[in-house]
């Protein structure tokens, strides 16, 4: 199917009026990288920037899908609009394998003020580093107050992935590997807030000195703001009101010290990037694609070292 | 420090005799991203092309470190000489928060035939993509026969790691999340055979079955080789030879397709793709510095879309 512009524009308007079935069309021509993107992302520009983006990080297991689902009900007697994102960076059932979740949470499945979506992004030119901020463009549009974004695992990807967000809570939980295991994947550098769930369980206290401890390690130089640890036990519901006051008090002080624009720029500045690299790319390979396995094949055999090759495939681009 | 091509050839001289401690100075050239490197890599080039790499891949406690170990052992009893890499894509303690896994293969610490190392990639142009198989043709050129390299969870970065490697184990255990979640993370694509650790705890039966009707779904098309699935309990050394034995039979099929040599010339386009690319990122870093930032407040604030945003940057590079 081909987009014109005028489809594109209808799609946009119902999405602002905040009609679901149009964010889901439009969220699957971001999923399948439609070559009406660029379009589609002029039209949506001017209604985005608005919402304050959750980024859901941790190991599978440790409950994210049911903290998300404790989150969007504590929104929602706030009386806002929430929309939850479950990126699935490799999913080879791209969505079914995230029916799970959806069934988890089914709780909010009625409620129009409630929007819940999984996404692959296999194929997607750039990733997932470019497709979640166009989705999340689209979530904006249709004017939702709070985006959650919920990843799975913590490799580089959804470390990726949680950059795009506002406010970046990691989820821990006992039992799931020790605190070094948790180190290893990065993700001390990125949290926002530390959410120990299924706190009621055995290890969660040790847990939490562990963690305190690889905080305060992790941390380099001067921070206006030292990464708070929340106890939870989301499916019960308690300690999600602890988690989202700290999540405001984040809010409040990345107001007040700029630091929540410069991280929106900063954002921006990946996402560009992102696509400005994936141009590239599209242009070299559509260049040199026959002499690259053969350069390929030269180095796999020693013959050739990988540098010289990619200099001449940079050259003779 | 700066290396000119005769430290280089001296050290890599000095690797091709089997000193561990010219291959520990050359992988940390590597890590560092020093910028002799396609020197370093051109004088490598003729010795490479021989050793045998097994991924190890799983999410954090399925047992990776044990299995890797207990490995090593049969390997060194077949009398090969035997080389781990264990690949941390974004620790924050680069090395030593995996000075665990160094404890735990202690029991190899004083055989001069088998080299483990960690390595961590912050600030490596190209990142972990580029960095192992470098990594790889140093241990290739110090006459490993087998390289096990081991990855930190499965992530996206785990995924591209995992491909730079002949043979792909992933590993899962019971207890550690259903398999759904394993599917969720893409390892169902990537493993070339499937171990079940800790296969004496409950729950290892239904593992098994829930991950074959799994692997089943996810195979597209006709395939020459279904992965198989290995019980182990590597901290009791059991089922190590049983994976050993797929492993072989792995490789042999692979030989006999012609896909062994076809995956190798694969892995060495990536190296070479991805060297590509970073070149073409530095470039576009140095002539767009001043001007991206602009364009990332412009798209921030929804006044610019991102492609639109991109258009200019590559136009104007």
């Amino acid at each position: 199917m081909s987009l014109d512009r005028d489809d594109v524009r209808n799609v946009v308007a119902e999405v602002r009026l905040g009609n679901p079935r149009a964010l889901g069309r439009l969220i699957s021509w971001i999923e399948n990288a439609s070559p009406a993107l660029p379009t589609i992302m002029q039209e949506l520009a001017p209604d985005t920037g608005r919402a304050h983006v959750i980024g859901l990080t941790g190991a599978p297991g440790v409950g994210k899908s049911t903290t998300a689902t404790s989150l969007v009900r504590t929104l929602r007697a706030r009386g806002e609009r929430v929309g939850v994102l479950a990126v699935d960076p490799s999913s080879p059932f791209s969505g079914g394998a995230l029916l799970g979740d959806r069934i988890r949470m089914q709780e909010h499945a009625l409620d129009r003020d409630v929007y819940i979506r999984s996404m692959a992004t296999r194929g997607h030119l750039g990733g997932l580093a470019v497709a979640t901020p166009q989705a999340l463009r689209a979530f904006d549009a249709a004017r939702f107050d709070t985006v959650i974004v919920e990843t799975v695992g913590v490799g580089q990807s959804e470390i990726e992935v949680a950059q795009t967000a506002d406010t970046t809570l990691v989820l821990l939980a006992p039992g799931m590997g020790d605190g070094i295991q948790a180190a290893k994947a990065g993700i001390l550098e990125i949290g926002d807030i530390f959410v120990v769930n299924k706190s009621d369980r055995d290890g969660a206290q040790a847990l939490v000195r562990e963690l305190r401890t690889m905080i305060a390690l992790a941390q380099r130089g001067p921070r206006d703001w030292k990464p708070p640890i929340v106890l939870t036990v989301a499916h019960e519901h308690r300690g999600i009101a602890d988690l989202l006051e700290a999540v405001d008090r984040f809010r409040t002080s990345q107001m007040e010290t700029g630091r929540a624009d410069a991280r929106r720029v900063a954002r921006a500045r990946r996402e560009v990037e992102s696509i400005a690299l994936a141009k590239l790319r599209a242009e070299f390979r559509l260049n040199g694609e026959a002499g690259l396995d053969g350069l390929a094949e030269l180095v796999s055999r020693g013959e050739l070292d990988p540098y010289a090759a990619a200099d001449r495939v940079v050259v003779g681009r």
